[in-house]
Parts: structure tokens; sequence; C-alpha cells
């Protein structure tokens, strides 16, 4: 085995709160061991650009509790080119770099399992999104926070419908994935979750808006994941709007607060334990793989299989929403 | 003087975080004073509709740290008809009230203001809405709560700004006036600030931001009150876009979640000393006036002069923002 | 098998976030089996007392967000002694109750357990507490929202320690176990954790600040559970003190915070997963069992198997700490 | 008039929220008028130890959200000698530097007061002080963050107290001022509030709690300033369990969480308008003041009247209390 002394690490693809704290055991355990850990600026961008510096264990002080990355993150086209990634290899040759750690989602592992498997520089992934949707994982970094902070906003919500029984239509996050819309709205304890993952026939819902409205109960939640095949929340809300006129019905989308914010307590963990196993994997020769954790312990996958998963969500927790919000 | 004997309260308009501790202190304040306080459901609304019932102490536990209205509110056209009014009347004397507390907005204080004039029952205006442009007192119960709810998340939305060096133009509530915009965007280090109470020349910020572009400046936060008159922050950034193409521009509307949320210690500080007020008011014979703080210190304004506020923000805060931004 | 129609719920021993959640999941889902759902006031003594009332499904309207427990919740002595249980098992029988659901740590479970053996009434627990020291789970209502609130003011303790270059030495909650204390102590970057658990050399501690102060690292945080054998956050300062006066030792108990706030997404979901498994239980005749949550799956544990867990922790995780935190 | 062209900030005393903020306004303040700002490291310390740098507007880029001092703070004895003085006048001079921005408490305005009329080197000084207790303004920055703090914690305290009806003493800073003591306890409505500005009965208040009891309230709350002539809330909860051995009593010292955090938004803007206004004034030649704001205009007090304030506590506050938790 070829020994390890210069590692670099990036993150890539979009922000997720928990990257700083990943970024921070990256290069705390890269230091630990005595190798020489570089930051990439701006993802693979940074390294077309050589943006590649030095960093030291005072160059992560004190972020494992910010939000954001102190490396900044960029789409970067080039990249998906032969001609990019040979030119990003030989600016990580510049610096001796034998060793690359990648923080973000399925489309920056696509390009570095095509960089490893052109060029011999062995990566790692680390999963870093908020939308918990890749195979191989039990939960990606930055997930739990973006649920904390969707579950403090819809509450926020609630109080305003509440005193003015009002029906609101919420949007999350989530292009492909419901975990976000699934997750916080049975936490608010919504009355309708809508997600890509499901159909949802949405003359149900309006026939029990109607039969709610009978019964008096006027304060409804509808949480719909943006990615929901209806069209996202403004849709719902017109086509409920047409249908029960009589209802005040609003909206609200909640956005790109989703993506922000001091991690919560399991991301910090869950970035800092991947961190640290992404060095470990690196010194043990194991090499293009995602770092995962699945029933609490560290699993590795093939970063050509660390993809966007198509899971099925269990159909009983449309059941438990439905009882639990009645 | 007659004898005050029994009281109601009621919360009307768009509700606002810290109404329920006004509601408490109207409550205790009458009871310690031996009145028997009455609680109107809904506003108005819940007069004509005889929504009217007994509090007690308890009846107001543990609420003083709640957004929303326990005693929910809502729109009346009915009360602004002068049979309305008549109905209204007859139902508060079936229930011998001789004094009302309505907190709520200009809107509410118009209604209370036409009522006491036309009836015998005496009405006390508290300042409930989180727009601040009520003339006669320095803050509005919910202001300060939605600012920091504004903060909270632009700061949120600052760590991704930062991570992929984008623009972001965000809305936030105010359809008449600019003090939420103004006051989060200080907080927030926004670069420009757009508000109803003044003209803003867009393409001078379009002008600004290719500078910006220019040196290398490419986060950039645009705070826009939603009823500024460039058309909110869909328009603003749609016209960014056709300008500035090669910026990568965002958009996010924080929407309803600027009204709920426990109040913060100053609205509820605020909410309590108002409540006091109003019974202490009612009781010493003063009627038909709005509760204000002006420079730390109550404030009576007659219900007809409590109107929206059209000030001017002192043009010197643009200067501030402009200068600490830079 | 005998068929259902009573239940009734009841939290007991120290609550914990998400109480109520689980009590909300418990009244609905036996609501929408067609069960009737009672509520002891609290715990045992309530049963013993006959503070039982029957609940609706508005009864646990907009609970889910709450901290602390709407049920209240108190310690029982009587209930220890077969003289009140079996006055216990009369007064639940005045009102037919044929299942008991116990939300509480394992000293009610331990109740729950002779009770059941003794009368003919099945129990479920479901295990409420911060401390996540319950064999037969992954983790216990309230343990993630404790976390999450000892964290922010951990941050906010760094901030100070920060600004002045002192010493924390930080109490978080924990008499047997250090989850709260390791959770925590990582997810803050906290330089030293004192658990229970695992034998402190607190000389070797000293000796390290001693280094520290050589090389100017003057910011330390150290975060000690309340139960580990040292004696506590004050006597770890003394000791400190002692050997190191130069430093600008700190202490900071965390105390009761702990308990409270509105529980987390996580607590949220787990809370209502376990208590709409607790009637799915009883309804299948599954009796005197925990609810656990093992690998994301429901697993049942027996009552007098869900005792105090005495795990080591995974020594590893103090290698991390020691890495990441240097 | 001389003209000024160097300028020096500092942040001395104990931190507060906000501090940074007002460091980037006189930062970005003195770039706009064309000055060449300074930071010094640690206060007084730093200038004596030539801690002393050029800062530029990116250095305080994305600090206005932060808790703590970028430039740190710490006592420091030597400037209390005319020696020390003299040694920080020869540094500063290096430098250039013809006026020093100080942000602290009363102690380092005393010191700057005293520097100024040794040296010729005009001081101004900003209010920097969670206790709020400086004579010649409102408010100082950090107090309305520090209450916000403590009323975050007192409300999760207060979810625990309900839970096991409990009595909680409530130990909050202000060791000369009750101002965090008055306005947490009014805004968590609690039962009595204790403050060094006013000398409290523990015996009515013993006496109260018995009645309480009597009555089946057993939830209570007690906010205690730490300087409380009583001795803090440990003494309190002393007295309080030796006469009355029948309530759960409880003790909670908020601590040093009151000092850190995000700052809200009232101080944010409170310290981005005294850091705006301190330059200007040393522009204008105003020299040797505290920049304070009164009814929300710009104060300037003399630095030697910038004292602590021993103002009395409108006696009507303790009456509200009193009503508000009746």
């Amino acid at each position: 085995m070829k020994k390890l002394n210069n590692i670099a690490v990036l993150t890539s693809g979009g922000d997720a709160p928990g990257m700083n704290a990943a970024v921070r055991a990256v290069v705390r355990t890269g230091i630990y061991h005595q190798l020489n850990v570089f930051g990439v600026m701006y993802g693979y961008r940074g390294i077309l650009k050589n943006e590649i510096f030095p960093m030291e264990s005072k160059s992560v002080a004190n972020i494992i509790q910010r939000g954001g990355t102190i490396l900044k993150t960029a789409r970067c086209k080039e990249f998906y080119e032969y001609e990019g990634r040979k030119k990003a290899y030989e600016n990580l040759k510049k610096h001796n770099i034998d060793g690359l750690i990648v923080i973000g989602g399925d489309g920056s592992f696509n390009g570095a399992q095509k960089f490893s498997q052109e060029f011999d520089i062995p990566c790692i992934g680390l999963p870093g999104t908020i939308d918990k949707d890749i195979a191989g994982t039990d939960s990606t970094i930055g997930f739990d926070t973006a649920v904390n902070t969707a579950i403090e906003a819809i509450d926020k919500i609630r109080d305003t419908a509440d005193a003015h029984d009002r029906l609101f239509v919420i949007e999350v996050m989530g292009r492909d994935a419901g975990y976000i819309a699934l997750h916080s709205g049975i936490a608010t304890g919504a009355e309708h979750i809508m997600v890509p993952e499901r159909k949802t026939e949405l003359n149900d819902i309006i026939e029990e808006l109607q039969a709610n409205e009978r019964r008096k109960k006027l304060v409804n939640l509808i949480v719909v994941a943006e990615g929901d095949e209806t069209g996202g929340a403004n849709e719902v809300a017109r086509r409920i709007k047409e249908s029960c006129p009589q209802l005040d019905t609003r909206v609200c989308i909640l956005g790109h607060i989703q993506r922000g914010g001091s991690p919560s307590c399991t991301d910090r963990i869950l970035a800092s334990r991947m961190g640290y196993a992404a060095v470990d994997a690196l010194l043990e020769g194991i090499h293009n793989v995602m770092i995962g954790i699945v029933n609490d312990k560290i699993h590795y996958t093939p970063l050509d299989k660390a993809v966007k998963a198509k899971q099925e969500i269990d159909p009983e927790w449309f059941k438990i929403v439905k009882i639990l919000a009645s």
C-alpha cells in the first residue's frame, strides 16, 4: 500500500448544515495521523482554478457549530468533461495530493467516481445533503438540521393558522425526495403530506377538507415536498381554493432557510464521525467509497452505487399521519 | 363616574405574538380590581355571535409565552355596518359589559371608535400588529418578535448565500410599512433595503451589484418589504436577473412564519404593561383611547387618531445601511 | 383474546420533552381503533387518587410541540407497596380499564411490571427519559431534545469562553449515564468529556491543560455528567483551580433547562411512533413489554428487562473526542 | 480641529452579545470616512502588549450575528496605573492613533477617562454590558439578548416545573443591577422577583408560598438577581426549604449562557447605531463621552458620568408582577 502523505478536502453541490463539522473532522484527523491536509475552495471548480491551500488545526477552530461551508461550494461543468478532470489531476499533483475527500451529494460522487477511475487519486465521499436521499446511509449530513428548521417554521405557522382558522399549504425542500416533508409533517401534526415517492389524490384531500369543514375543523396544514408531482404548494393551493372557496387558504414556501443555520447535535456528530472515518478509510487503503452510517455502524458503499435512492416510503407512515392528525 | 363591573377583551385583525400576554394582563388586572372579565372569541364576530364567556385567572395560566391568540381572531364585515354594531351592543349588554378592550390594528380601532360613539360602552385599544405602523406608540405588540424571527431566518439564508456566492432577494412582511424590512435588513447586514416609505431606484441597485461583481463581491442580500412599490421580491429578482444574468439570484419570501412564535421579552413586557394600563384607564374613566408607550411612558391616543402612521423613515438610516454593508 | 375496550395512559418519573407527543399518539390511535382512552394525572399517584378522566381527540390538539406533560407526573411511593397497587387496580376497574400505557423510565416500568403480574391489566411501557439509558431501545423520548438544548447552551458558553480565554467546566444531566455529556461534548468540540461509564484521570486532564497553556491554548471546555465519579463540575473545577491557579476557570451547571422545551423533530417522531405502536401492541395481545426502536424497527422488551442499561460506551468515541478537539 | 487619521477600537470588561456588531460599525464607518482603523486584541492589555493590527472592511464581514467578540477582552490591572497608561500611549502613538473607541462597561470608561485626561488621545465609550446599569443610555449592548436568553431558559424550566408541581428558584446575572431579573421575571410570569435595588422580605414570600400551597398553587417561579442582598438562589432555596419542607423546591443558576449567543435584532441595531455614532463623534471633535441612546436619540455623556447607575426601579413594576402572576 502506497503511503499516504497529502490529502485534500472539498465541499460540493448544495450546501448543508454540518459540512463544516465534517471538514473539521477531516482536517484534525488528518493532522493527527501526520498528514498534510489541503482545503479546496468552491468544490471541483477550486481544483481546476488551483484554489488549494494548506490547512492547520486552527483553520477549523470554532466552526463545528456554523452553518454553510467555510470551503464554499459551486457547480462545475468542466469537471464533467475528461479535459476538466485531467486538469484537476494536474493541479492536485502540484500539491502531491494522494487522497481526496468530497463532501456532497450524488452528483458530486459521480464526478469523484469518474475521476478516481481515470487517475490514481483515491476518493472518499461523505453524504452532505439535506435531502437524505442517498443509498448506503441511514442519514445524510444536514437532514436532521433541515427538518428541525422546518418544524420550527411550521410551528410558527400553526400559531397563526390557529388564530385565524386557516388552511396552510406549506412547501418544504425535496426535489426528488419526500423525507423532509414526511418528517416535518409528522412532527408538526400536519393533516396531509404530499411527497414525490407517492401519488397523492388531491381530490381525496379536497373531499376531506370539505368534510372537516362540516365538522368545524378549519385549521389544517398540508406539507408538500417541492418535487411532488402535483406541482408544489402554489398549485395545490390553487386547486383547493377552486374547490373550497370558503376556506381561508394560504401558501408558505419555506425555501432556503432549510439549508442554513447551526447544525443539530445529530448532524454535528454524524459529520464528525464520517469525517473521521473518511481519513481512516484512506489510511487503510479503502478507496472510492462513500462513508455511510447504517444501524449506527460505519458502512462503505462504492461511489458508483452511492446514488439517489429511489426508496419507497413505508406506506404505514401515511396511515400513522392520517390517524394521528385526526 | 359610573362604576365599572364587567369588562370584555378580544383580539382582532391579523394576529401578533404577544397578544396572549396582553389578554393575560387584562384578565388578571381586571380580576385584581374585582371586575368580571369576559373573553370574546374571534374578534368582533364573536360579539355578534355571542361567543362571550367569563374568564378566570387560570384561564390565562401558562399563555404568556405562546404565539397566536387563545381568543382567536377574524375579520368581521358586519361590524362595519351600524346594524352589526347595534347587535354587538345588545349582546354585550346581555352580559352587562360596561367596558371593552380591543387588541388589534388600526382597522379594529376604527370599528371600536364608531361603536363607542354610538353606544355607551367605552373602548380601549391596544396596538397589536407586527407592522409597528400605528401612530401614538413607539412600538406595537408583535413587532420585536417578528423582526427577530426575520433575522433568524435571514441569518440562515446568509449561510447558504455565502456558501454559494449568491444574491438573495428576501421579502418580509409590511404591506404599508417598511419597519420590519428596515430593522431586519440593518440587523443582518443587508446590502439593500427596499421599503414602501421611500422610492428605491432599482437601476441604482443593479449598477451597484454590477460594480460589486467586478470587485468579486458576489454575496448580497436585498431585503424588500412586501408593500414596496417595485412589487415585491419576485419582481425585484426578475429585473435583476434580466440585467445581471451572470449573478446567481434567488428569492425567499419569509411569509407567515413572521406572525407566529413565542413572543420576545420586549413584546411580553410591552403587552403586559399595555394590558395592565388598559384596565387602569377604564377604571379611571379614560375612554376611547389607544394605549401606547412613548419614551417609555404610557401614552393615550384618541382612537380616531390611532391610525396607520405614514411616517417618513429617517433618511440617515439608509446612509447607515449603505456604509455598514460596504 | 379478550376484547380491548378501555385503555389509560399516564406519564411517570422525570418529565421529558416528547411525552406530550406520545400521549397524543396513544389517544388518537386508541380512538381510531374505537377504544375509550382515559388520561391519568400525576402518574401512578393519579390512579390511587382516582384522577382518571376520559380523553377525546381534541384533548391532545396542539400539544405535539409542547415540552413537559399535560398529564403531569409525580413520584408515588404507595405504588411500590402491594396495598397501593391493589387500590390502583380497583380504581382502574371502576373505569373498566383493561390496558395501561406508562410513559416513563425504568423505575416506572418496574412498578408496571409488578402491577401487571399481580392483576389482570396488561401494561405497555414507553421509554420517556432524557438520559437514554434504557435497555431495549436505541433512543428514548427526550434525549435528542435534551442534547440539542445542551449544545445550544454550550455554544453560548463557548462565545464567552473565547472572548475571555477561559476554561469552562460544564455539568450536564445524567446521574447514571453519560450519553448527554458524550453527545453534547462531541457536538460542541469539548476538549474533555467525563462520564460515569468510564473512569477519568483528572490528573491527566490537568496535565493536558498545563501543556495547552504552554502553547497558548487557553480556551477549553470540559463537559461533565452530573453522575461522574469525580463529583460533578464544582469538584472538577475546584481541583483544576488548585493545580492551575493561573487559568481562568468557571463552572456552569446547565440544570433543569435540559428537561424542558419544545421537542426536536426526532423526539416528536419517536414519541408518535412509539405511542402508535403501544396501542397496536395492546390490540394484538402483546403485554407487559416496553416499546423500543432498534435499527429503525419496533422492538419489544419484557418490562422486567427494560432496566437501566449499564452499557459501556465504545472507547473509540473518547479517541475521536481527543483527536477532533486537538 | 486636528484632522483625524487613525483610530483604534477595542472591547473591554465582560463580553456582551452585540460587541461584534459594534466593532463592525466602527470599522466600516471609519473606512467610509477614509480613516485607518486598527483593532486592539484583549482590551487595554492589548495596547500594552502592542497587539494592535490594521482592520479592513472584510475583517468584520459576517460577524454582525456572532456572539462574543472577535477582538477578545480581558481585565488589565496595569492600565489602572499611570505607568501602564503611559506605555499604552506610546504604543498607540507608534501607530499614529489619534482616537480610541472603547466598547465596555463603567470600569472600562473609568480607565478611558483617566487616559484621555493624561494624554492627547480622545476616547469614545460604547456601553457594552448585559446588565443595562450604565447612566446616560436607555439600554446597553447585550441586555436585550441576555434577557431573551434568560426567558428561553426559564420557559423551559417552567415546562418541567409544571409537569412536577415544583417551585424553582432561578438565579440570573446582575451583580449590582436587577434589570435582567426584572425583565425576565415579568416576561415569564414569575411569582416573585428579587433584585439588589429593593429589599425583599423573604418571610413575606414564604408566607405567600404557604398560602399558595393551601389553595393548591404549587408551581411557582422565583427569579433572583445574583447580586440580591439575600445571597442568591441557593440561599433563597435553603431558607424556603427550611420553612416549607413539603414544597418540592429546586434551584437553577442560569450562569454564563446569558453572556453568549447571537445578538437580538435590538442589540444588533443598537450596536450598529452606536458604533456609527462613535466615529461620527470623533470626526466632529466630540471627545471623552459615552455614546448612549435616550428616547431613541443619540445622547452624549461625559465619560466620568457614565458610571453604574444606581437607579431605583419604579415600584409600580413590582405591583404589576404581583397582579399579573396572581
